[in-house]
């Protein structure tokens, strides 16, 4: 059989290849010490209640759990409340459901950016981001992020003022991925009160927000907006299991009608097995001994991180000091080129992504990203011992 | 809080919202007998099994099943052998996961169509179909579907052969959605040969052809395609239960890279547990008795719809004879109105979809579609008296 030249459409021939996934899967070898990925750790993932929560479903509700179903109403009031608690008011109208936050970044983008769009985004981000926005053939502004107080307004502003004028903005306001700094709240003010100014639509990405172990929560930048203009995107996959495939959008009710139709156009539904099982574990009071619990470990594996680094690198690097999250962002001394040294990193069994992965427009050559959450601590000081090394036999 | 009026991006404006959907939501009181649905029957579905699958892939592979992880290979092996006996010959490489059939039409007319391009689909034809050329902002070419035949292959040809030439074509080979007609193989072969002889993709959607419960199998348009330039969809939501979100797309090899990108820009990846779950259902036996057993019980309702059909209207109506599937469609005279029956038909308990919902450029007015699955074969005389009463009294 001979493949004809076929002629792809351009959203399609946007669309890089997420390098990012190129490198996980060369740190599949269970030798490997991964500090690549940005999973949750298997071991801390609430597998017996999960395991629970599906089978009281199943027998509970019967079939009617494994049929096509609208949006449960049940877990759309428990997400109103979750975001109450987060100073976020919003109705029952305002709430979709989504399979993941990467689809409400994908429903969003179709809502609000035609082909060739403007669009602000932060120069270094996650991989997500970028191609929700390139798949639109977006025309990317980026700004830059301080790596202690988050998204530069300054340059938003300045983004923003440029005609034409841009039609999305998308911002992660906790715990950055790759970054792993926060937005303060001052500046969130500031971002909600721009998209306000500027009448242009933000979305605030939000997966890790619950995932604070250190300092005061921040409050959303969705709860400083005053003209629907803010649309949050929510997860349950570091919450709970990436495995679900569930999240939720935070939407002004005028559009939750056309958020439907479009998710229906791309995939119909959520699963209503797995959004029932879910409100099992939430209103049973499963989550918040499970956050508990995680929230400890990963600050465990995050001051362990840290603490080698410091170690093995001194004075030679610097690096975020996220206050939750998944992440931290290292910067080595200009000559470091982590790309290149990516391959004798996995050499010697030691995996990250280098900066350039989330490099919207080029540069963060000498940035890498660190996942400290799926390391124990006890293996911590041999994995950046390795990276130490790999980094430095350049 | 005042929502602006936000500019909407041309795929969301270009979208209708589903009137199928619509109506569907005005049918869920419980005394409705409904005939308006495309759910496999609750009562038929294999709950046992998938409880047990669910729970054993918890048990045996832990959190693993939680996580993160790319499509899970077991399972599209499976999916090769499936194929293989519906007498497509494929490679892993060509299966790709998908979150059910909507998904796979989702990814590939946006693989293939670049916005305002022409395509090709039938008059009266499923929504979905509709929704992923609306929101490309397709031009669409509708051709005819022959009651006993299926898709008009003369009409397919003038609508390829016109300039600009099309860029996509869309079927429905088996037990069509909404008509209940089967595609003849000699038509297959045909719809193969024209689409290689301009060049043009075809989608092949199929998430029917496993219910046959009379007749003999007719082979995919896919085997017939020796261009690469057919591209089959199929589901597991009417073979096992819909809210397992789970299908595959069989594509050119050349082209998979490309569907897993656009796929991952659109919600990542399907759940690693319920891929391992179904894998589990199909390898451990499961799949077959249960389509044995459903298939029984759909002919039993099948035969009894017929059955009243033929009591309650005789000579007044039309309807087509499936094969299997889930629908039958139904033509009245020219001067009855199923849309302005609808509301008087709830009026009386019973509830089908009026013709028109899935006309694509109007039309079929005096035409129903009747789902024979969901309805107990005890039930089916008091749905069609309710039904002729509603279609009389106009």
């Amino acid at each position: 059989m001979t493949t004809p030249t076929l002629h792809l459409a351009s959203e399609s021939a946007d669309l890089q290849r997420s390098i990012m996934r190129e490198l996980l899967t060369l740190a599949v070898d269970p030798k490997i010490i991964s500090l690549a990925g940005g999973l949750p750790a298997s071991s801390l993932m609430p597998l017996a209640e999960v395991r629970l929560c599906l089978d009281e479903v199943l027998e509970t509700e019967g079939a009617r759990a494994l049929q096509y179903s609208p949006p449960y109403e049940p877990l759309r009031q428990w997400i109103v409340e979750w975001m109450a608690r987060r100073g976020v008011t919003c109705t029952l109208d305002e709430v979709s459901i989504t399979s993941g936050a990467q689809q409400g970044l994908a429903i969003l983008s179709r809502l609000l950016l035609d082909r060739g769009d403007p669009a602000v985004i932060e120069a270094v981000t996650f991989t997500g981001v970028q191609q929700v926005t390139a798949g639109r053939g977006a025309q990317v502004r980026t700004i830059p992020t301080d790596l202690t107080t988050g998204a530069d307004m300054e340059a938003l502003e300045e983004a923003l003022s440029r005609e034409p004028r841009p039609r999305l903005i998308i911002l992660i306001p906790d715990f950055h991925n790759p970054l792993g700094v926060s937005l303060t709240a001052e500046k969130r003010r500031r971002a909600a009160g721009l998209a306000m100014a500027y009448g242009v639509p933000l979305i605030e990405d939000d997966p890790y927000s619950a995932l604070r172990f250190e300092g005061e929560a921040v409050t959303p930048i969705k709860a400083y907006d005053e003209a629907g203009l803010v649309f949050y995107v929510g997860s349950f996959s570091k919450l709970i299991a990436p495995a679900l495939r569930l999240g939720w959008i935070v939407a002004p009710a005028a559009l939750a009608d056309r958020i439907t139709v479009l998710r229906e156009s791309l995939d119909l539904e959520s699963s209503g097995l797995i959004q029932r099982a879910v409100h099992r574990f939430v209103s049973q009071g499963m989550l918040e001994p499970h956050l508990e619990q995680l929230n400890r470990a990963n600050r465990q594996r995050r001051d362990a991180l840290l603490a080698e680094l410091e170690a093995h690198f001194g004075e030679d690097a610097h690096w975020t000091r996220p206050e939750g999250g998944l992440f931290v962002w290292m910067t080595l001394a200009p000559d470091v080129d982590t790309w290149d040294r990516f391959r004798p990193a996995l050499d010697r069994r030691v995996a990250y992504i280098p900066g350039a992965a989330f490099a919207v427009v080029g540069g963060a050559r000498n940035a890498l990203r660190l996942n400290f959450s799926n390391v124990g601590p006890e293996r911590m000081g041999e994995a950046v011992g390795r990276l130490a090394q790999a980094l430095r036999a350049g």
